[in-house]
């Protein structure tokens, strides 16, 4: 194929490297691609973990970033649902099989064969990027383009479970870890109508926590305080990546309830199978949501106004974001802006 | 209350100790109550576990006996709908509190105030037993009443999930462990349309587990037949109470499916948050069902012609049962009869 473009990113020579301005060729558009000027795009702790190559499947040199908010610049000769200027965001994935039974029911997400947008290609930590058209969705208009980055990771991965798992709005339902998923949970199960509880371990995000749809909050690391919350949720959405007492937490649910998992915690989780039993409780785990489940989430977050709480950096100050981000400080998702 | 009857009984008289003849008085009958004549008792594990007091809730002088099948023998003043004559079942629970969140919602088996038949009181290893009548189930006419008697508790354990968690005749579906749960969990599998899959470390119970209605049968204790199963079933049933590597059996789950616990195993479950994140797959346990879902089963299996595989004791000969129980022999339930 003829080179026919060159794309300006930044890229990681190597694991855990800062990131350097860095080009690539690319070739002419594949037919069911699509080419996206990337106007924003956040950044994920998975962009960090990729980074450091914790998981063994980055390529170096490293461009990531999949939490893209941009314009369609160009598009393949088979799209045509997809015009140039229209406002799109890439996610987690830029592309899907198409043909196996995941994909054949709406459930590309669990696709096998599910490529990732900076899984041996280049992601959004650039000026362009491309995807399959499957996986690049509309930003319908009166979303807030500059803080809606994050909606394509870190939002699909909290509000994924409540489409996935039935979540009732008349549902008690708690979030474990007020960070950059967590802050957007507990945002969406305001606007569902749930009893929402924060479990923070903290001080300083208690009363965001209740600004941001909280109606109350219990500290993560007071046992005191969790075991007295014992029979009071239905579903628990865990965004935290360290151990806790699960059996505790299974505790706290009520009779048919759900501990579910959409932070990646490594430690096995030593649950009890009696802890299961005797309320016919479910443990649970999920990535990010489909296509469909996107564009459900961007309705609903237009309709509630919900947004994202984000701290932007211009793109060429993409080491101190990431820094930033390391530090744990983020309040509550970072956005890099491409000038 | 002025005693009105003396009831006999099996009973033990301390932890683990040989079942001998035994008394007992009781008052009359409450309102709400029924007096059942014991004409059949399955034996359950958790009968066994009872009488060692495994689980630090046995109270002795101790009869056992929750899976009774009987007559209705006499009723309490506020009791019209069993009459006396009347085929009915007993199970694991002989009564719910009626006013909590559970209770309202038909899920009396999740009531966290029910009284247990063996728990604290005496159950069908007698010629009579007594339960409150709202967990007295009628056996419908069609039902064999000599090996019924384990569909009260073996059987609804494995029926339970089928309804609890929507399983689907397009499922496929694998049971981990045939004995005297997972051989009617076959049969009710095969007659609920499923591909079933059994899971046995036994080389005797292979033929005899395709017999009972599974289409395969793979070897719970060969690491490589496993591997090669993966991504292979929706929905897993585990009737054991011994740890397997839990999360081989979550790779041959299909995304979306489910790893469900009705065996108590007393091991951690070690889960990997990821194994459940990556396929949006859940782990689960549950207890008994509910009376409205025995009745389901009861239905469904007279339909089908359904019976647990049982080996008859006559009541006089309980430890002799209880041996051959304890010595893993059974095949694949016992059931006592009175004389």
């Amino acid at each position: 194929m003829s080179i026919t473009k060159t794309i300006h990113a930044y890229a990681a020579k190597d694991v855990g490297s800062r990131l350097e301005p860095y080009t690539y060729e690319v070739a002419e558009l594949l037919p069911n691609e699509v080419e996206i000027d990337v106007l924003y795009c956040g950044i994920c702790h998975s962009d960090l973990s990729m980074l450091d190559n914790e998981w063994g499947m980055s390529m170096f040199p490293f461009v990531g970033g999949h939490e893209v908010i941009g314009k369609v610049a160009a598009t393949g000769a088979n799209v045509h649902h997809l015009k140039v200027g229209t406002a799109v965001g890439l996610g987690w994935h830029s592309g899907y099989c198409g043909h196996c039974a995941a994909c054949h029911s709406g459930d590309g997400n669990l696709c096998a064969s599910a490529e990732g947008t900076i899984v041996g290609r280049h992601g959004g930590f650039a000026e362009k990027v491309r995807a399959d058209a499957a996986s690049v969705v509309v930003v319908p208009e009166g979303i807030d383009l500059k803080s809606a980055g994050p909606l394509l990771c870190g939002g699909i991965t909290v509000f994924n479970p409540l489409i996935q798992f039935d979540v009732k709005s008349t549902d008690k339902v708690a979030v474990i870890g007020i960070g950059g998923l967590g802050h957007i949970a507990l945002k969406f199960l305001k606007a569902w109508g749930c009893e929402v509880t924060a479990f923070t371990s903290s001080e300083s995000k208690r009363d965001e926590a209740l600004g941001m749809g909280a109606d109350k909050t219990l500290n993560s690391t007071d046992l005191a305080e969790i075991t007295a919350a014992a029979g009071s949720f239905d579903f628990i959405i865990s965004t935290v990546n360290v151990k806790l007492d699960w059996n505790l937490y299974l505790n706290t649910l009520r009779p048919k309830g759900r501990l579910h998992f959409v932070g990646a915690t490594l430690e096995p989780l030593d649950i009890g199978a009696m802890s299961l039993i005797m309320g016919q409780k479910s443990v649970s785990g999920s990535p990010v949501g489909s296509p469909a489940t996107i564009e459900k989430m961007f309705d609903f977050a237009n309709r509630h106004q919900i947004q994202p709480q984000v701290e932007m950096f211009p793109m060429s100050e993409i080491n101190k974001a990431l820094d930033h981000l390391r530090s744990g400080k983020a309040r509550y998702r970072i956005v890099l802006t491409n000038e």
